[in-house]
């Protein structure tokens, strides 16, 4: 089987959790970025004491460890060429374009991020990002959500977003490397299937032949690879064997 | 700017949570499925009393309410069509394939829902799916995550799949005009195998569940329709009948 190429390189982007309250979002959101090969994680006024030591983080404790403090959004991302803010609402705001993660979005983010570093804001879980932090961002990216329910939690909007920029180029589907059986290896099937159904009475005496085709047509549509005939042409046989043994009792 | 389309509908699809420990994750699993419109949870033996009530279910405690529980996987996915299990490993397990969730795999589970039940299970926090579990499944679902922690937190997983799943525009419907079978008929044929293997001595007394396993990936490779699951199980039951009448005789 063809193999997809491993996830993009996301060294050059940095999470920014503004204003972030509950440690357990804080750790989660470490787990994602674990998961997904990303490690800079910025803390703008973090209201969480004791963040760092957050359970959630699993797998990602040294990331929490070493992320970094900041008094304001302008620090957090002053060494960034692409500042871009998460909003749960579609509409512009501001001045600023909001593109959907499901968009090209976030393919031109991969892009930037091969030759430049870019921030990706998230705002506190009652809130979420102010007009203030919106004037720091180029532009603002959507979780295309349900209209019934926009309202993310923050560790799982966290692991969208880097699920889709992490996800490598879609390819062409993979071909599975199968071997079908072969005609021949499917008559025995059909042929010990139909010598069960004409002991065990389900074919009754000259409706052979319209059992036989419909039993044929049945084996066909499994599209049976080699391994699988040979496991169920055992079975058969065997159950062939039995219901032989006990007809001739009869 | 071009609007996309609004999320896919996933009406037809159920999330199934087998063994889950923290109400936390239940709760956050039932946010995400409200975040991207999904509303049939089902769990299997939750260990976590009191998850009904759970906070973390910021929009979703209607759909938390509402949750199914189930005493087995079988029952859970009895009227589903098609059923993915999710794995954090790329390998494949016992016969099933493995396929990445930004390859194409997405894609078509979105094009099976447009005619069928499909039901995506999510193992324990702990252990994920056991072996066991993935008997019941037609194949496994992999979110592609750095080889340095693949193991994500239960709730994100389940947002990040289900991002994957609403997101974009649905593809043509399949151009086949045909009713899978349920879980449940093909489970009424895998018992029926089994006992004819048993009866017959293909199966070993005391061999029992692995040779289960073996039927019921082989019965699931099938990929039986309706129409055929009620030939096949015609055929297994008049089978089973007459090798009981033998039987009886020994």
């Amino acid at each position: 089987m063809k193999r997809l190429p491993d996830l993009s390189q996301l060294d050059g982007l940095a999470v920014v959790l503004v204003r972030a309250r509950n440690p357990l979002n804080i750790g989660a959101a470490a787990r994602a970025m674990s998961n997904f090969g990303v490690h800079r994680l910025r803390l703008v006024n973090p209201y969480a004491p004791g963040f760092r030591e957050a359970r959630s983080a699993v797998g990602a404790s040294d990331l929490l460890q070493s992320a970094e403090e900041y008094k304001s959004v302008a620090e957090a991302v002053a060494d960034s060429a692409l500042v871009v803010g998460t909003t749960a609402v579609r509409e512009r705001a501001l001045e600023l374009p909001v593109h959907r993660l499901d968009e090209p979005a976030g393919a031109a983010i991969r892009q930037q991020l091969q030759t430049q570093s870019v921030a990706l804001l998230f705002g506190s879980e009652k809130t979420g990002l102010t007009n203030k932090d919106f004037t720091h961002c180029h532009w603002l990216l959507n979780i295309p959500t349900s209209r019934q329910n926009i309202s993310m939690n923050l560790g799982q909007a966290v692991a969208v977003c880097l699920y889709e920029l992490a996800r490598s180029t879609p390819l062409e589907p993979p071909a599975e490397d199968v071997k079908p059986a072969t005609a021949g290896e499917l008559e025995k099937i059909i042929q010990g299937l139909m010598e069960s159904l004409r002991i065990s009475g389900y074919v009754k005496p000259g409706t052979d032949a319209v059992f036989e085709k419909k039993a044929r047509s049945l084996i066909l549509r499994f599209k049976l690879q080699e391994y699988d005939a040979k496991l169920l042409l055992g079975m058969v046989r065997q159950i062939v064997w039995k219901l032989h043994q006990g007809a001739k009792r009869e």
